[in-house]
C-alpha cells in the first residue's frame, strides 16, 4: 500500500460537523465492502465507489486502507465497550450477561455486522496484522469480566472454585458462534436464543438458571 | 474457471492405491492453500506448488479449483457423519454428547482444519456457490441430533417441552464458536474446556450436569 502524505486538517471544510460526517460516510461504505469482499478483497477504489467519492476525497481523511481498518477497529472498541458496560452495575449476575448477550445479537443483525465479524476472526487466526488491531477488543472485553466475575465469587453468586479464565473464554467464543449464526438461522430468532442462553449461560458459570 | 476435457480413468496409473495416494496428496496441499489464502485467494498454481506436481498432473485428478473444493467438502461430509454418530447409541445422552464435541475439537486442531473452517463459515455467511457446497454437512448432522434428541424426550432424559430446532442451532453455534477460538487461546485446553462444556450442554438441554 503506497503511504501518502497525510492532508493539512486546517486546509479541510470549514465545519467539523461536515468532516465528521463525511468521515462516517466512508467508514460505513468501506464496512459494507469489507463484508462484501473480505479485508484483503476490498480495495481503495471499491470504498470510493461505495462511498461515492472521487480518490482525492477520500484520501484527505484516510491515507490508506489500512487507516480505515484502524478506523474501524476503533470504532469497535468503542462499541464494546459501551456494550460491555451493561455487565456492569446492580442486579442479579445472570441478568447482566443476559442484557449484555442480547445487545450484543441485536447489534449483530445490523446489515453487513456479521460478515465483518467472521471476516474479523478469520485475520485473527491468521494471526495477520488486521487480526491483531482487533484482538485489543477481545482483551478489554475480557478484563471487564473478569472483574465481574471476581466481584460474583465474592457474593456468593458465582463458586469461589470457577476456572474464571477458561469461563471467559468459553463464554465469548460460545456468543460468538451464536451472533455469527443467528443471521442465516430462523431457529435463532432473539426470543428463541433468550431462554436457551440464559440456561447455557448459567451452566457455564455453575449457577441455577 | 475454464472447464477442462474430464481424463480418462483408464488411461490413469495402473494402481488405484497410487491414485488414491495422489489424490490424498492434492486434497491435503489444497486444504493447506485454501487454510492459507482462502477459497478465493487460493490458485491452481498456488495448489500444484504446495502438492509439489506439475499443472498436467494435478488436472489429470481435478479439472478445476471447483472440483477440489467439492471433493473436500465429500471428505467433510464423511467426516462428520463418523463423528456425529457417536451421539448415538447407548449411555446418558450427555456423555454421548460430550464424546462427539470434543471429538470434534480434537480434529479442529489439525494444522489449518480451523482455518479452513472459518472460511467455509465466511462463504456460508455469504451465501456463496462455495458456501452452499458445505450447508449439507450441516443439514445432516441437525437430522441425528432431532433424532437422538427425540428419543431422549421419550425417555424422559430431555424435557417435552423442549425447543428442539433452536437448541439444535444453538449446540451447533456454541460448539462450532469454542472450535474456531480453541486454537489460539491456551485458556481453552480440552481437559479445561470439557467440565465446563458439559455443564453448557447440559444447561442448553435443560439437563442436570
Amino acid at each position: 500500500m503506497t503511504q501518502l502524505a497525510q492532508p493539512e486538517i486546517t486546509e479541510l471544510s470549514p465545519r467539523e460537523s461536515a468532516q465528521d460526517a463525511r468521515r462516517t460516510q466512508i467508514l460505513d461504505a468501506a464496512r459494507t465492502c469489507f463484508a462484501r469482499s473480505g479485508f484483503r478483497g476490498a480495495s481503495m477504489q471499491e470504498i470510493c465507489l461505495e462511498a461515492k467519492m472521487s480518490p482525492g476525497g477520500l484520501y484527505r481523511y484516510f491515507p490508506s486502507k489500512e487507516a480505515i481498518i484502524e478506523a474501524i477497529a476503533q470504532e469497535e472498541r468503542c462499541g464494546a465497550a459501551e456494550l460491555i458496560e451493561t455487565m456492569r452495575g446492580t442486579g442479579p449476575l445472570l441478568d447482566r450477561m443476559m442484557s449484555c448477550a442480547m445487545g450484543y445479537f441485536a447489534y449483530m443483525r445490523d446489515p453487513g455486522a456479521c460478515e465483518l465479524m467472521a471476516e474479523i476472526s478469520a485475520e485473527s487466526l491468521r494471526n495477520s496484522e488486521i487480526g491483531k488491531r482487533f484482538a485489543q477488543i477481545d482483551d478489554s472485553v475480557r478484563d471487564i469480566m473478569r472483574e465481574v466475575f471476581l466481584e460474583a465469587i465474592e457474593t456468593g453468586e458465582m463458586p469461589p472454585n470457577a476456572d474464571l479464565d477458561a469461563t471467559i473464554s468459553m463464554l465469548q467464543a460460545a456468543v460468538d458462534g451464536i451472533a455469527l449464526r443467528q443471521i442465516n438461522d430462523p431457529d435463532l430468532s432473539l426470543a428463541r436464543v433468550e431462554p436457551l442462553l440464559r440456561r447455557l449461560v448459567a451452566g457455564v458459570l455453575g449457577m441455577k438458571a
